[in-house]
């Protein structure tokens, strides 16, 4: 005998759908090892979404969108004209609400609005998105422990790295004094080849556009907005900050020469663009986002190219690091299959 | 409004008295930021115990203890003569018993015994001990099962490592394939010793036991036996696996000479005693213990001197890694306030 959980998915775009088919080849580990059968019962998309009061086949969902382009003349439950509010909106009732939608990162819609429903009407949110929790985690938190339901965003702060699950779980009731992450894997990308390849800035990031690892325009990544964003989101989960990412202090990592780098290395040291959050006496939290020079012995000097990592140092337990973890979609579709596990699970 | 926890604590060696402590100085901060309120009620030793039906004063206890060198004349609630399975049968309810007894490895006793009658009670059990769990983890996390109780283990395995937790909690959801493990403090100072000091095992050996790492008889570390039974617990916690520790094939690192050491070092290699524990494609898992080389850029090349690291690699997660810790009595004190945070805590 299995819990059913009926799930409700916003955003089918490559995240929404890996994590479909992750509900189908996972469903027998699911359901011996957890006692779980996830039910996808609607997806919400911009052109047209599916809903259903018996479960629909969610690969098969997948391959139809993949064919499609659109979800609204799906058999049987497609709903032409229909987004992700509508499907928030007229379900009669679900258990897990999980939030892919391509999001605005100044305004966290539509994911906020999204969310906030969702909360509103008794339901977990389990999020890829991080643009709702960097100005608002504080009030969805609050609203979601009002409400007696759970709120997780494994997959938003670094798909597959979970830092959020070792901040929370690992390191419950020690006190975290200091953050420090590598954040964003373009940058540490370009760095590591700027070290190990000999290469100038503008060649490293050239490379790493070749490889797709860096966007056309990547500005977010390697002016440390990227960082800035998941550092805020981390510190204020985390640390229990109350951070913006204006309050921030910003530097990234374009005006590094291919000198700098070779000099760090000279003298044993590796340059990474690290985000720091530090809590004083008192609480309070403060943060930075710059390229630090690492001594060989520092635990994240050793994570290297497209990899994240985090150091956490507390009270109790000293310091912990974490690194790895796949960072692509469908890195963030297992972080979040793995929170709606987390919340049913027995302890 | 806080929830109270009654806890009773066998053991009242350092890390008992450390949980203890910590159990005053993280007060505030458990009803805070947990809700919960935790009742020390009793406490068994050897030479008479103390049980309580209102909470006792935990530091007062512990200062007791160290003043006295027993419990049993403890004003108020002392039972001279009583041991820790007195406790456990005699106190009307408990919601957790924490395990901290020393113990033999073999047999697992007398902590093999507690933990069976207290999970017998009902009680959620949180133990510091390994000996229990290296040949009857399956049987007794059935018993937990049955009756509905937690069994959490973090301490038992690396202090404030969280390498349980990581594997049950942060990889939730995806199947683990292969463990490697740095997981004995001295054997990994050695060779660290070895390589930057320059020195042969003897000399390092001779350092580790003067700054107190290593024990006059270090066999039981340097031998691997540690290492094999660690990677026993984790492998049958992680993987569901069922191997015992003479499964384990074991090669310690008394026969590795200095000169290997630099041969290593030139060729950009790093030795390290690993245990590593492999899932085949049947799900059989069979495990080794035993020096290797590990290039510099594997993750657990940058785990040096006394420090302890874990890598996990996955299927939807690829591969991640936890590294450091607390690994004295104060860190498993932290990991034990930690596991019982977590039985407790909404998901």
């Amino acid at each position: 005998m299995t819990k059913n959980v009926r799930v409700i998915v916003c955003g089918f775009g490559r995240v929404g759908r890996n994590f479909a088919r992750l509900m189908d080849s996972k469903r027998r580990i699911v359901a011996r090892r957890y006692g779980l059968t996830l039910d996808l019962l609607g997806v919400g998309e911009l052109n047209g979404s599916v809903l259903s009061a018996s479960p629909i086949p969610p690969s098969e969902l997948a391959d139809y969108f993949e064919a499609h382009g659109n979800l609204g003349n799906y058999p049987g439950s497609g709903k032409t004209g229909w987004e992700g509010a509508d499907i928030i909106r007229e379900i009669k009732e679900a258990d897990v609400f999980v939030e892919t939608t391509p999001t605005n990162i100044q305004t966290g819609e539509p994911a906020l609005s999204h969310i906030h429903a969702a909360l509103s009407r008794g339901m977990n949110v389990v999020s890829a998105n991080k643009g709702p929790f960097i100005r608002s985690y504080n009030f969805l938190k609050s609203l979601a422990d009002s409400k007696g339901t759970s709120l997780k965003l494994s997959a938003a702060s670094a798909a597959a790295l979970p830092i959020l699950d070792v901040a929370q779980t690992c390191l419950a009731g020690a006190e975290i004094h200091t953050i420090e992450g590598i954040l964003n894997g373009t940058s540490n990308f370009i760095l590591s080849r700027m070290r190990i390849g000999d290469e100038d800035y503008e060649m490293a990031l050239a490379e790493a556009q070749r490889l797709g690892i860096a966007e056309s325009d990547p500005a977010l990544d390697v002016e440390g907005y990227d960082t800035v964003n998941k550092l805020a989101l981390i510190a204020n989960v985390a640390m229990e900050a109350n951070i913006l990412p204006e309050q921030i202090s910003r530097t990234g990592i374009v005006d590094i020469s291919a000198e700098q780098v070779r000099q760090a290395a000279a003298e044993g040291k590796i340059m990474r663009l690290l985000g720091r959050a530090v809590m004083d006496q008192s609480g309070r939290v403060s943060a930075t986002v710059a390229p630090e020079l690492l001594s060989k012995n520092h635990p994240l000097a050793s994570v290297d190219g497209a990899e994240k990592g985090v150091t956490f140092t507390t009270d109790t337990m000293d310091r912990i690091t974490v690194a790895g973890g796949k960072s692509d979609p469908k890195g963030a579709a297992a972080a979040l299959l793995k929170d709606i596990l987390n919340i049913y699970r027995a302890p």
